[in-house]
């Protein structure tokens, strides 16, 4: 079984690869501007866990479908949370300097090409997803189900609208909890949750299966979320590589200013059952994901 | 014959019903806050000519295709349309304050909200070509080869690619012709091209169809985008409803300032002539196409 690391590798190598970004010439019709390609790979190549698309892969080969079939899907993924982070980063969004312990997107590029750079990741994601899905056309119908699982993730009813909110709490310093919940499930979670049901549509997976994995998909994002803002205020800046206390300082609503550190740690120990609930069904197949959960309650960085 | 504003019409009573942009509840799950709809349906309903969806939708009535089935395509193409411009118009791009004869989107709902409802607007785009897909699972590959040419149009090798360049030329006071080629091909006539070959995907065209209407397609958007930079110059600001003048003022590289008044004059004869001649094979049933055309060449705005 491989582990998180193994899995981020295989999406690595892939994302390299992938022929929408590498450029060929310079105004040569058809191809990418050198400085799109450049901008894109930046921050794409500035060294993520690869989360969410190792868990996609992982979830594909617990569900004994075709990893390699689905690697494009996992790279679109990546892609798009990458592009999240650009656009997140931007002087009229949060204006962080640091990302990834590297100066973020419009530092080096300036705010114009960030903001393309984000554009054109978002839509390369669909880009690759559906090149990989033409070339199997008997298995369209599953492709356009995983793909619209994607889209609906990263969506206005999904990530985005998470940010809107988010974006909205923060410009109003509100400490809404019933925002925070929306903000944490939405921004956050549904790119664990989405994915994940990717691979189910992508397996053919039944019913049982493709709710089991957004049961865990939710609980697992929700943890990743609430041991971040713990990590805000208890965390070590080096090893997580941008700036913190930040959220603290700004007044941010997060799971610690709406919880407090203790109840932010009760709230981590019930979101870890809950994951692990989640899994029962699968068995010792799960213990990739079973693993992540353990990992993320000790989660340093 | 279904004239342009008749087109218009089916496009704008559809683009109000798309679930997707009707939020329903402040922090239900599953649903979309509600700043994020009116910024996203603001830059939408600021009535544009809906010329991208329009042909697409008379590429499928010209083909004998199904225009009802059609449509959710057709507002896909408007919504990255629109996109682009609240984009294009950000401070850290062409900083623009008017368009379409209203306040820019920034201008109303913040630098942030801007780009998350351009980000909104490209993904929901993809999220209604789905929702309309998954309707037809009979027809899964059709949609496929169909979003694929949409996001093709939009993409890094597309409309984002001629952005690019566009901004760095515009950045580094650029005069390169083959530059400016680049750009209008990518930025402008790829929004054309494309979504025409999106049409003929959905009616399963033969190939000397999908050829004729990229050929059209393309001389069709370039001479979109001569006509527009000719008005830039010659035309009436009230008639054109955004701040003219700017691309001269500003030393942008443009048609007029690449071959002058009336070498764009020529140009703008010789890309009429390319565009009736590809249309030959469609005999009389093509007159909305050739009318546009003729109309190109005499607008005022």
């Amino acid at each position: 079984m491989r582990d998180l690391k193994a899995w981020a590798e295989i999406v690595n190598r892939r994302l390299v690869e992938i022929p929408a970004v590498i450029p060929k010439g310079r105004y040569a019709i058809g191809e990418m501007p050198w400085l799109l390609s450049q901008s894109m790979r930046y921050s794409l190549s500035a060294g993520g866990k690869r989360l969410r698309p190792s868990m996609l892969l992982a979830a594909v080969e617990l569900l004994g479908g075709d990893v390699e079939y689905a690697l494009d899907y996992a790279c679109a993924v990546e892609m798009i949370h990458t592009y999240s982070l650009i656009h997140d980063d931007l002087p009229g969004m949060d204006n962080d300097t640091l990302r990834r312990g590297r100066p973020t997107n419009h530092v080096v590029f300036g705010e114009g090409q960030a903001i393309l750079a984000g554009d054109g990741l978002l839509n390369c994601a669909f880009e690759t997803m559906l090149a990989a899905a033409v070339k199997k056309p008997e298995r369209a119908l599953d492709a356009l189900l995983a793909i619209r699982e994607i889209a609906t993730g990263a969506g206005v009813t999904g990530m985005i609208a998470g940010q809107v909110m988010d974006l909205y709490c923060e410009r109003n310093q509100s400490q809404d909890i019933r925002a925070l919940e929306y903000i944490q499930r939405n921004k956050t979670a549904c790119m664990f949750i989405y994915p994940l049901r990717a691979a189910a549509r992508l397996c053919c997976a039944d019913e049982k299966s493709l709710d089991a994995l957004t049961r865990y998909g939710s609980a697992f994002g929700l943890l990743f979320q609430a041991t971040d803002d713990l990590l805000d205020v208890t965390g070590d800046q080096e090893n997580m590589g941008k700036t913190l206390g930040k959220d603290t300082e700004s007044g941010k609503l997060t799971c610690v200013s709406a919880y407090g550190i203790e109840g932010t740690r009760a709230l981590v120990k019930k979101l870890h059952s809950e994951a692990i609930e989640a899994l029962n069904i699968f068995g010792e197949k799960a213990a990739f994901f079973a693993g992540l959960v353990n990992d993320m309650v000790n989660r340093e960085k």
